[in-house]
């Protein structure tokens, strides 16, 4: 049986020395977050984590969730543990105290977040979609719906389902077919929407579904779509849900993974139309949705971290348990976890999911300055990198993922291959992460276009210049190890420059550049990103080193990491860089039938 | 459902213009393999894998094989499959003649190979066990055991099982446990035997399994086992199958891909021993099985390729039919395939899946050259090239198949996700061709250490020479596209050559630099080699280009391949080099647990 031990001690590490946590939680708006409560609150999630969602995990990818009768079974266990998350109000962690929510920051919520999926990724996809909901509604939709629906949602009471996809309308929203009609005080929606995770199911007595439609007058595109609020159950007007809406799961899909999670088809409006409520502007519906995406693309990039770090522990168990082979110097008895191939892997696994946990957190520390910093430019400064970074959150860290959780089945040999060892569901697992809420592409146009070419790159030479700033702070290092960091540091910034500039100075001569070089493109971020993060990792170490003799293994190993790090994956800067400069012109070349 | 059509036109190109078709089929062994019979074999092959094997494949996942009452039963429509195959005599294809074999080249099997692996991975495991089984009887077995048993394998009226893995003995053969003790002409097995690919079915009336174990005297470790042929039915004196010998399947491993090929746990002598026959010498089995090994790396290299080739043709045919956004010049109907992000997943496959073609098949016409050169100094060299070369098809063909599978994924967006697709089992039977018949790890330590360190380098010089040839001749070039095919090149021999100089100098210093550098080496060299035959490829495309008109589009494509797999895949070849250049310091550092 896979177990999962929430790594409390690094994730302090990442929220104190480098995200920041400290001085987010001495802003006014968060002075419930005394140090008290904070650490009351990660020990109380490590262990629902562990204790309660992470047995849970492989059981639930065994049976996975069926339609019987029309309805949604999750399985064994799963109703029960729901049951505790919301009596715990880990769903009210962030949100706003005037619709009930705890207004802690997002800082923390992260961390526990990463627990969650850690420990039982496809059930924590369930509130991690409400928490996109409340999101949404509260920044949208009408105080009426707000009282009536989102207080629910935040107490966790009710959970929230996000209906975009039609067959016909993946990444591209503007071809969006549902219809809504006006009849009275609300909407009649009629539809298809497919790979509606959480779409129907037993938690709770009540989902609210938001949905995008057409309405009768709409212009065509994107700027004719709405956005409705349409819950399986209508609240009457004593506030209990009232009888079953016309919307109903007509099937789900089978999974390469996630088999906990519903992923439902649902059919609106078999028998007149679903009743639903306009949330915002009659069409903006997309615009309103990608207020919410953000968010959702974070936690997305945030389970990328998780089950990386879920496939690390089990893959290190089993190397320090497996005796095989010989290693130079420890005879034929030697555990794998001595074998250098062995290390090589483990070392990837544990350096990129230590980088991807200090850029998942750092990027939700800049949602609270966002909200909460102290004047006006901090504000906006934070929420411009809160903008630039959550793609790179989302697509690198999936996309980091995938290579870790394979290598946490090479780690095992054999036994990787074998269900019941638990490797191989994390891979499966994981393989979702880069392509929902908006695929690798899709996240890396958004990077390109949307906030690097559109503002000249004002941003990302703004951060270029912090992580300068790091690489000067390394300078005065004599310690070998963070030497050789800095080195490889410098030139990984030198790479991202490097290409920014190139595409600032040639997208407009190719139309197809900006989509030819994405991917690489952020993925060249992301990996420098991560080793400025490392490095300043390394650096926090050494001032503890510098400080106190307790914990010296723990802070002389993420030096050791920061290292590996720049060595083994910031080093991949130099081929993304090629890969820019390579342009469109192989890859737009061929005819599509000479494929 | 997913379809599979061999792809005969670019199979022909690497045949004929790269892997010196026409020179081996006139070599005086191959006098059968005329123009017109290779064509006529290529083209049943390609039937029999479109139209029987490819058509099983995913039923053959969903149902899978399942061990009732004691035997093993596989899908429904495999044993039908395996009578087609058996009736058309494709095992004996490549075998000795005097054992019944029809003698053809290995390079025209290896293309026949590859068809069986694209259109029903699972299934094609069969026969290539028995292949392998086949050539260590050939070369180790007495005339008698070759006359009653491998006349039938070759015939492929019974099949063959390699039973080398033991619970604690993996990776480590030398921990091997099983026992061999004599008994008249014979000897009596006992042991059990896990992760026995096809160790029981029911397609043949007989199992020849081949199975290490220890006799009573034999010394601890490598050197103290010995290789046995244990019959599931031994043969009566008539010929004819006896009782069943003392052997049973007692579980089947659940895992994660290939459903319908049995994986087996095998229990020897519940009843007093099976009845085993020595091959080779005794406690000299290790040795045997490693003349066999190399062939079926080979084989299991080349699975790479097949799987990845699959994977192509599926997601390369739903680009072509999605419609999905906007594209430049195309307005808002575009088929996904004009969308440069989904091209940049398509030529990497495409363009990776011909360089592992190009370096299967000319592996496996060395092996022909070291067979059947036309003197001893022309047989050695390929032979040793052989040798260099087998375990960078087998790990390097194998670490791409799974980024090229993942990328198939991709490609189809939120619908590569579910099952039905199809796209998801090609990612998942890919995952088990980095582990089986020796891990990544282990080639990558085979080439470092037994390839390379041992003869100082001598035959890699040698073939970097090659390699800086074929960069002359692009010298001549006035084409855009291959003047960056040279420049690329000539950095990655460049890198190549460094990193094999570096660890000749510095191993000696640093026990644990070989395996902390392996893989890194290995990826490099493969990395490298690829990008050479996809040189070469383009500079026969340009020939072919100037000699005539017909096919002009197929030729044209071949260089676009060529300057793409160069910007894109060869480029990592800086990377890799950065990495063995790292050393082992950073992967040594950590105790076991600071992980």
């Amino acid at each position: 049986m896979s177990t999962y031990t929430a790594p409390l001690r690094d994730m302090r590490f990442v929220l104190d020395e480098l995200a920041g946590l400290g001085e987010i939680s001495r802003f006014p708006a968060y002075s419930e977050a005394t140090p008290d409560i904070v650490a009351a609150i990660l020990e109380e999630a490590a262990s629902q984590a562990g204790d309660v969602l992470a047995p849970l995990n492989q059981p639930g990818d065994e049976i996975g969730s069926v339609l019987r009768d029309g309805r949604v079974a999750t399985p064994p266990g799963y109703a029960e543990a729901y049951r505790q998350f919301r009596e715990s109000a880990w769903q009210s962690l962030p949100c706003n105290p005037d619709h009930g929510g705890q207004g802690l920051p997002q800082l923390l919520a992260a961390a526990v977040n990463e627990m969650w999926h850690s420990a039982n990724m496809a059930f924590a996809l369930c509130p991690m979609l409400t928490e996109s909901a409340i999101e949404l509604l509260e920044n949208h939709a009408s105080p009426e719906l707000n009282q009536l629906y989102t207080t629910k949602l935040i107490s966790g009471e009710w959970t929230g389902a996000m209906d975009l996809t039609e067959p016909q309308a993946g990444s591209d929203l503007a071809a969006i077919k549902s219809r809504a009609v006006p009849d009275g005080d609300h909407y009649r929606i009629s539809g298809q929407k497919i790979f509606i995770t959480w779409g129907d199911h037993d938690l709770t007595d009540n989902i609210v579904h938001l949905v995008l439609a057409r309405l009768p007058d709409a212009p065509p595109g994107i700027k004719g779509i709405s956005l409705f609020l349409v819950p399986k159950h209508p609240v009457q007007e004593d506030g209990s849900p009232g009888p079953h809406n016309d919307l109903y799961p007509v099937s789900l899909e089978h999974k390469l993974g996630i088999h906990a999670s519903p992923t439902c088809v649902m059919s609106y409006g078999d028998n007149g139309g679903a009743i639903g409520y306009l949330v915002g502007e009659e069409h903006n519906g997309v615009a309103c949705m990608f207020t919410m995406m953000n968010h959702a693309r974070l936690a997305v990039g945030m389970q990328g971290l998780s089950i990386s770090e879920r496939a690390y522990q089990q893959a290190r168990d089993y190397a320090r348990e497996r005796i095989q082979g010989r290693v130079p110097d420890m005879g034929d008895r030697a555990t794998i976890i001595h074998h250098p191939d062995v290390r090589r892997m483990l070392m990837t696994m544990k350096a990129g999911t230590e980088a991807m946990r200090a850029l998942c957190y750092l990027t939700a520390a800049s949602l609270d300055y966002k909200h909460h910093g102290k004047d006006e430019g901090e504000r906006k400064t934070h929420a411009e990198m809160f903008a630039l970074l959550t793609p790179v959150v989302k697509a690198w860290c999936t996309e980091l993922a995938q290579e870790l959780t394979s290598l946490g089945i090479q780690v095992h040999g054999g036994m990787g291959y074998i269900e019941e060892t638990g490797a191989a569901q994390f891979f499966r697992d994981a393989r979702i992460t880069t392509i929902y809420e908006g695929t690798t592409g899709i996240q890396a146009r958004d990077l390109v276009e949307r906030k690097v070419l559109r503002d000249g790159g004002r941003v990302l030479q703004r951060l270029l210049g912090d992580m300068q700033d790091t690489v000067a702070s390394l300078g005065g290092s004599n310690d070998a190890d963070m030497n050789i960091v800095r080195s490889h540091l410098e030139n990984g910034i030198q790479h991202l420059r490097e290409a920014a500039e190139w595409l600032l100075a040639n997208h407009e001569q190719d139309g197809h550049l900006p989509g030819a070089a994405s991917y690489n493109f952020l993925m060249l971020a992301g990996t420098v990103l991560g080793g400025w993060l490392m490095a300043r990792a390394g650096l926090a170490a050494q001032a503890k080193l510098g400080e106190e003799q307790e914990d010296a293994a723990f802070y002389r190993a993420k030096i050791t990491s920061a290292r590996f790090y720049a060595e083994h994956i910031l080093t991949r800067s130099h081929y993304y860089l090629q890969t820019v400069l390579a342009g469109s012109d192989s890859m737009m070349q061929l005819e599509a039938d000479q494929f």
